[in-house]
């Protein structure tokens, strides 16, 4: 029997809290599973500096990855046993793409380093083209593992993560509005952080979702399954992914590598202090071997060695990232922005270097957006199917999913020290700076002279 | 009014998937938890090598001594609405106890290291030592903190952990059969790896629980409850702390550190591949700032480093642990446990350097224990309170807990490669000798030449 | 000490599934768990006919008013801890309103009969109305316990369920847009059903709700909480209690109980087959002892006693209920409203009475509302608390809650006999009328001739 | 296509909160259900009076026999994915046993009628008996169901149900010490009263199943999620089937049946207070019609009338049972049950009749047993595979199963009014008698004079 078909003799299962169990049924899974590249997204933490918010988010994107493997085998069985193909386009499900679709769901976030947003912010790194480099580059063991499949297993596989996969269904399994990899990290994140908002019926989502010529549709009798997903999905991002203070440990992380690559060009070469791994990174002269041996650990070590550094503000960075201090903030709104400028020079007059103690940061999402022919860039709507087999689109019949359709939900922040909040005469001299500054500052916001937003 | 008794202006909580909301009411608690002492322990992870069985159980050390200090929390509020003490020596609970008990109850693992199992093992450390000089020690933010409630609270604190605390009721609330600790560590790494065996009732135990001027009772009306989690604490022991994979990923490690701490003689003392902030540990010389810049991301970080190194077994070993190529194993017992030495014969064969490459290693617990005359070392045994107040010792009207009392459970294995379990005649040129080998093995148990255990 | 603050010597614990443990520490609350009135509810079911569709949801109104009592006793914990009045009308929680708040949570739905919602169209009986009389009536026994406190106590227990009760908090503890009574049949209701929509964060919810002199309020920090109870609200209403097999139950019900009171003015006054517990309503004459003696086990017999009726409707209608063999039904709008009329020509040919066997029925529910000065029955909006102490009206800052805000969801519904939904050709004579009347019907929606809804 | 392997056009689903969801893919399936005798038991509570101490115990047989149902598909499907049949007598799974299987699971305890247990005992109806005879005569609709599949097919289904069935694989998985019927009432039971001892990790016992050709055994990699099991029955046994308050409210039931019976004689036959729907039973000439007339709301409602019936007794002990006033009571042995006289005659001295008003009761279960030559009624043991294929007895190698093999766990308690507790001096006359009563107890046990049990 080919390899691409060999099962195990005998399913292997992972324990996992989210999923119950996730169950292998393929030897090029485990083969992939078992590979160093595989293996190092044990340590990369899912949410990064969300786990100084929320304590047990602890969870790496191997946990994830899993995750996101085990949902699409369960999507394979179904559509499998309800769904299965008679005949070349029947617009039903062909079980031959199923390995296929779980390599991809397995694999789709290899190319993601420690602390990701941050890092490709500013070492101007991509991990989903990481990703690909890593299934398509003939030096991985990811790569080796395919190529056992066919020749041309590795680019088939890239393709489902780069869009361009000719089945729709196997890409909408991974990547839609509804697809595994966010049915996966919602449930995923809010088990644990402890959220309980992120939670909704998987089950019943899997139960109504059937493939089409189109794509992967509803049944039109789950709409309101899909709507709690919709709902959880905002309330997450809302309540735990925009968390201010993880948005301020990422702004310290942000400015702290900075610093650091600043400081690099006048690093002497080879001493015990040089960050060698990060050395390539700095350079803008990576391979994929530099890449695939950085992780959380890595940086971190870096960050302990910097504590003792001489650079005040390297030093000082590195202690408040590692020792949890954050950055305070407020938010502010296009009305007010400009009164910024004036709060920042009496940061500066209380001795701070603005330019890394101080930030703005926005984060908005788009909890769900319908097909728009004015628009760029086209997401995959979310289509029910009416008892007839015609379609309609989810937000025409939800007034849940109408009411936030479009519309980016977030907000805007200006982070600055703790200590411009002090509210002790007795201690500081600063103090009536401080009371200058938190007179910019009611109910959270920004407002000017007159007391408003 | 004293900083002791300051209480936040309004309490803080923290999000935890295991208690829900961890409550802090204290600003000595809060600035425990502030300490970059306390924050290091985000970056040990609770279970170590176990997250390479159970993936999902990748929680730290941080999250788990929260956890401790919550459910002594519940326990004073309990002790406090129902048992109040009135009078000196009436056996009743003494609520000015509370801020001891708290503090010990957050700090006791504070002197845990990375893979402090084995770490302890090759390097002779002791983590409970550790944790009374990082209580003790007038250099760290944990001792200044406490010592902002009286001169003599941090030795108050370390005596608590030591057991030599003049009042039982405290030190058993962090330290007996059924303590805080104890009761944390197996829900949490119940929630985390997702194994349901840990699960127990802990709201009926805090609930049945109660002061007496020997230490803490339980009501009778909670025997069930209290031998449920006994049951519980026995079943996470054989199924998750004693996993053989689990059992053997530290075997790796423990080989991998040996081999380290062997070469170590020979290394240059100042080039980028010296592990400098190891060497204090290979020169058994090291001192508190040495050991709290120690964490997971450290070790593993020299661990990507050493998979370049030209030790081929030291590479090897790092790759084995990183990449998680387990060795496999087998049980033995006393009698036939000289066959293990015919066994290395053949590994020996085969080309592996045996010191490296196998192991004995046994795990046992004693699930419960009773008070016994004749032994040195006493635990203390689970008193339960009848109607008219007396007390009667749990084994001896459970016939469930009598069955498991005094009774060491667990097994003895013997770890190898893994290619010595190949079964695949056409590829392998040492296949003979893999036979032999496995002519040792039935059932998981080495059995002699008659095929007996 | 007075009878009215008399606690339990040790408190008092009921297992619930729901809430983990109920807490009584009043003897007054125990006693009036322990009168024949409110035992009488555990023979009620909370759901009534939506057993026919969950089949879990078969708990009682006893279970549900245990658990308002419950989370009001919780609520009233934390205004006692972190908001006690200092003063009169402070604005903060005047604890000795404790006891009254805790009797009404218990005692509001102490006059449900059995199936209610429908008892009461039939029959003009009115639960809140019984309820009053229950409590302040002097032959009750729950009377009898409440007069124990004071002689005015009755009265002022029957205030607060009555909105009446000077003290707006504890009026809106049990009666508000967010009141101790919602949340505890939303959780309850999931946890039964198994539906997974009514979950929403207790905890945090009880947690971010404070006293101020017009009621009750809501931290602003925990608006996404009170977001995610609105929409878990409207998730239940529209996927339990507005389930369209539930609602054709309880038509059959309602015709039943027509049925037989349209007959029982010829039933013999003293026969074994006479509904004498039921003849009071069907007379229009009853007294509280006749309402007392109601309960779902009571109606159920006399419906399995009209099986075996020699009136062909009764016993058909009764075998329906019974055996659950409910109605089907489509939706209909103003528009095609008109076209009823054919179809119960239809209906009418094959051989029903359409007065029994067609219904139509809307339910609406209206998930959030705001202060509206044109409106004549005011809700009490969902205020919430900002930093400065400012109260904000949540649909103002919330656009999830904005969009549901005063809309009325839900549908109307035609209901009729299984049968004419028919598709087989072979078996029935009456075929083409069948075909006839489902050219009226898609996509669950009535139709006109152009296929228009 | 035949009837029997008729599978529905698209498989339907019953919402379960312990098991999620249900699937039902066989038209005869469906069509059971529907049945009246099936619908019967959503009239039954599973648990009877044990909700008179765990009030969320509210559920009913019909929710059990769903749920014996779908662990049953699951274990078929489970099977016959891994371990298909490929000829006679391998020892493997038959798939075409899947419907006889399914049935007999699903009607299992189709006989059983309104508080099982005690009217058995009180009028010798046998509720297994009676299951077979709804399954097998010709004038039931279940019958007519499954006759449609074939004409012996329901003899098939009784036989299954009987233990007489040929395939042991089929018949253990409905009855063994480890089958689908224990593992849902265990499950549900704890999912509705909210005790937390009865879960059991079901998804890995169901995975380690296997079909032998003796029946069913464990693979031994899942030996200690068989042993929770088996510790999870006990602990339910001893916390919630044993209960002394239920048992104390099954008394007050059974007397109350018993004085009915002996005042049955003395009737008016045909007058309203009649509860004809009895007579049947008392006077022992009863037949199927009759019997599945009963449930619960019937016993309730002749209850409910005899609350006003001039027999002092009768009438005092149905409001008990209604009203919930159970006796209060304490433990014995064989050493002191002779004390009991003493007791007795106390109590016919203040006043009651001690046949009506004082019980002995002894509840007994064994929580699991292996196979015993000497013993008369053989149970099947619980055998576990190894690695070889060999199987060893569960007992043999668990030293938890071994300490409670064959032990008979539970109590003999003596059931008495609650005023023979009381310690009130000033009110009661009776006291002297109260105390001379309370002299005879010491820590829930009969003692004697010198104080031993």
């Amino acid at each position: 029997m080919a390899y691409k078909d060999r099962l195990l003799p005998r399913e292997k299962v992972f324990r996992d809290p989210v999923h119950n169990y996730i169950f292998v049924q393929h030897h090029v899974i485990l083969d992939l599973i078992n590979t160093p590249e595989f293996q190092r997204l044990r340590r990369v933490k899912q949410l990064g500096p969300t786990s100084y918010t929320f304590h047990g988010a602890e969870h790496s994107r191997f946990s994830h990855c899993l995750g996101v493997y085990e949902i699409t085998r369960r999507i394979c069985d179904i559509f499998q046993r309800n769904f299965p193909s008679k005949q070349n386009n029947d617009g039903l499900w062909d079980d031959s793409q199923r390995l296929v679709a779980l390599c991809a769901a397995l694999l789709h976030d290899l190319g993601h380093g420690p602390y990701s947003h941050t890092f490709e912010h500013i070492f101007h790194t991509n991990h989903e083209d990481i990703t690909r480099r890593i299934i398509t580059s003939p030096n991985t063991n990811v790569n080796r593992v395919l190529k056992t499949v066919s020749a041309d297993f590795p680019e088939k596989v890239a393709s489902v993560i780069n869009h361009t996969y000719p089945n729709p269904q196997v890409v909408q399994m991974i990547s839609s509005q509804c697809d595994a990899d966010r049915m996966d990290y919602l449930l995923r994140d809010a088990y644990y952080t402890g959220a309980q908002y992120g939670t909704f019926d998987l089950t019943r989502i899997l139960r109504v979702m059937r493939p089409y010529d189109g794509g992967i549709c509803f049944d039109i009798s789950g709409m309101h399954a899909v709507e709690d997903y919709i709902i959880s999905r905002l309330q997450m991002y809302m309540q735990v992914y925009f968390h201010p203070v993880s948005r301020s440990m990422e702004v310290i992380l942000s400015h702290l590598l900075l610093r650091a690559k600043e400081l690099s060009s006048k690093l002497p070469t080879d001493s015990p202090s040089t960050p060698y791994m990060l050395m390539p990174f700095f350079n803008h002269h990576f391979d994929l071997k530099d890449y695939l041996k950085l992780d959380d650990g890595v940086l971190n070590t870096y960050f302990l060695q910097w504590c003792d550094n001489q650079d005040a503000i390297l030093s000082d960075l590195a202690h408040r990232f590692l020792d949890r201090r954050p950055f305070k903030s407020t938010k502010y709104n296009g009305q007010n922005k400009y009164l910024i400028k004036s709060m920042k020079e009496i940061i500066k007059k209380v001795g701070y270097d603005v330019k890394y103690y101080t930030a703005t940061n926005n984060s908005f999402d788009l909890p769900y957006d319908a097909y728009d022919p004015k628009k760029k860039h086209h997401t995959t709507q979310i289509e029910l199917r009416q008892k007839d087999g015609s379609l309609v689109e989810l937000s025409t019949i939800s007034p849940l999913v109408k009411a936030v359709t479009g519309k980016q939900l977030g907000d805007e922040r200006f982070f600055f020290p703790k200590e411009l909040l002090s509210t002790d005469n007795n201690i500081e001299i600063f103090q009536p700076y401080y009371e200058k500054f938190q007179s910019f500052i009611k109910n959270d916001h920004i407002i000017n002279q007159k007391g408003e937003r």
